[in-house]
């Protein structure tokens, strides 16, 4: 094993004081919801509201100062860029990060303001790394892998260190995978402390490659999904190695799944998780009876996720627990009709929310004409009873699929 | 004064192990932006979501035998109701908890899972207190006051020793005040231990009732506002009476500043607050000279807030910040118009979130329409770039004012 626990333990000794030490605390109301006993550990309160900082830190300590006076260099318009840019910044190394041309304004800022140059160039990821090889050859800089690296591994596993400190009773670990980084260290540092521990991956279904390197078939990677930061087409040499020998399986979420834990962090523990942050507490619900009764860690491991995204998963979470609802009403095209309907919802304190008359369409008599409704209800329970309403006064009502499932 | 400092230590080893004892932390982030020296106290992170846990636990530890048996009343649909029934649950005390008729079902199921009877009463929050106050009459119920009651006040109090007791250098408190039950308290912990702090109140400027009480005129509450926690018409006797003592100033906070205070504590802090929670980050927000290098505390009091209401307020702030914004641009109504604008706005990266024509108002001439787009940007330089674009391929465009306002 090219990682130990003793590097663990010095990465440990060497981000003390400047990595946040995140609490892990028990959910009473999450494990009530998914029957088994969940603690959480927020590595979204890190600086840069992800684990990576730990990494970073720990490989940028690593240089020699001949590589810190070269500078570094990192492709990421995530979570790696602002951990690395943060930290060369505190160690005074000069910082590259390049990101695709496209990359949100904000986010080019954010890095800036660490004190990194920016590159913005490629119009994808990849094009992006590419240019990042390149001035690594023309600049002479030090690449910072984002996962496939001892010290970045060491970093990470210090977080296994910390939750199996707070609470060596956990039976079950559940870790998000992309690259593979974080579960490689934090099994390395688990095993070796309480060998019995069970240490599961989670991938988004979208994106299986460590579940297809680990069986040796061909991975069908693709999609768009709420978990882009483990949204990994290639794990590394040295995770896969780790995992292949620590990790016991690596299970698969759908976006339903993540989406739902987002919204559980959310309401319940009123943490703001990105879509990889919440793929642990998404594999507990997606699986519950493999966690019943047993104490699950699982690491919140990012909380970057982009603000129009989170309001969609909001909205989209109220329509799944039938808060919100589409519903179609045939109405005779004549005044005082929308008054009528209207009134009704109204009267049983139902919200409208958007309201849009289909008059065109040849399935609809030329005297008639599709009323679409979107509405809040209080619950599913409401709901019923206002489309019992409508029914009652003689109206045609059709519940529409999930509101903007697409 | 009714309550003293001794009260609120006793109070303090009252609920020690039985309240979460939340942190307080220093916001770079929001130091920086704000340019004061500022640390939040976690107050949603209690098992309710809001300070409310400690009144209430101090209020029912003080019954009596004979009325804990004889079982307690509360009228609240909000976080007051949670904390009373929650530790009325722990300490074996029969819980009432009247809700209007409308509250939400998952209010009730949550009041309902703390072990609380709900009667469901009433269409508003004032005929609901009727019902409660005939309940204390017919039924022999101790009614728990949310705030006008020297143990609820003592037991908010405890927030001022555990900010103070964590950093003493604070210069200035900035308390959300409703009822005035968190403020009275912690101004009595905080000037007692440190005489020279300043402690100032915040409101919603929909009900001024503190602010102007305190100046002896009359109030005008009134309205929907995001912070309904702290839209209380009626301040205390009590606490009216303690804050002229002890409080510094009261100031008001607009929705605007509200809704952008809850965008950063979710955005920077990764962390929910509802928005009476986020008034003093409000304050300090709306009126920066006045905190500018100071210490300043504030207590983010609580995060329940509705999820429809704080994914609008997420899409707001988007379009304040003019990553979301409306365009009108004219058309000629005829066949690949839609398709050519769209292309423009695509080629430079923009997002189409909706579309609408307008051909039917007779300010467009007949062969014209009106193009509607509501479309998602990186940034507004980004937006001033495809409306340039959309003007040099020919098209009249103008901005339309902030996208859903109303």
């Amino acid at each position: 094993m090219t990682v130990s626990l003793d590097d663990i333990r010095r990465a440990a000794d060497l981000i003390r004081g400047q990595v946040v030490r995140t609490p892990s605390a028990h959910s009473r109301t999450l494990s009530r919801i998914t029957g088994a006993e969940l603690w959480i550990k927020f590595e979204n309160l890190q600086f840069t509201a992800s684990f990576k900082d730990r990494g970073a830190l720990v490989k940028l300590s690593s240089l020699t100062a001949e590589e810190r006076a070269r500078g570094v260099i990192a492709m990421s318009a995530g979570n790696h860029a602002q951990g690395v840019a943060y930290h060369a910044n505190r160690l005074g190394i000069p910082a590259t990060i390049v990101m695709p041309a496209t990359a949100p304004h904000v986010k080019v800022r954010q890095t800036e303001e660490h004190g990194a140059r920016v590159v913005l160039e490629g119009d994808t990821l990849a094009e992006a790394e590419a240019v990042a090889r390149r001035l690594v050859a023309e600049q002479d800089l030090v690449l910072i892998h984002p996962y496939d690296d001892p010290h970045i591994i060491a970093g990470q596993g210090t977080i296994g260190l910390e939750v199996l400190g707070d609470h060596p009773e956990l039976d079950v670990l559940v870790v998000p995978v992309g690259g593979g980084g974080l579960i490689a260290g934090i099994a390395i540092a688990a095993k070796a402390l309480k060998p019995g521990i069970e240490v599961i991956g989670v991938e988004t279904q979208l994106y299986p490659s460590m579940y297809a390197a680990l069986r040796g078939e061909p991975d069908a990677c693709g999609g768009n999904t709420i978990a882009e930061g483990i949204a990994v087409k290639n794990v590394g040499k040295l995770t896969l190695e780790i995992a292949r020998e620590l990790v016991d399986d690596v299970v698969l979420v759908s976006e339903a799944d993540l989406e739902r834990a987002v919204g559980l962090f959310l309401g319940v523990e009123k943490t703001v998780a990105e879509g990889a942050g919440a793929a642990g507490l998404a594999a507990v619900l997606a699986n519950p009876e493999r966690y019943r009764g047993r104490r699950v860690g699982t690491v919140l491991c990012g909380g970057n996720i982009d603000a129009r995204l989170l309001a969609s998963v909001i909205t989209r979470n109220l329509a799944r627990e039938g808060r919100i609802a589409g519903l179609r009403v045939k109405i005779s095209d004549q005044p005082g009709t929308l008054a009528k309907v209207a009134g009704i919802i109204g009267a049983a304190g139902g919200n409208i929310l958007e309201v849009s008359h289909q008059r065109l369409f040849l399935d609809v008599p030329v005297k008639n004409a599709d009323l679409d409704l979107v509405i809040e209800t209080r619950d599913p329970a409401h709901l019923d009873r206002i489309v019992q309403n409508l029914a009652a006064a003689g109206y045609t009502v059709r519940r529409l699929n999930a509101y903007r499932e697409a």
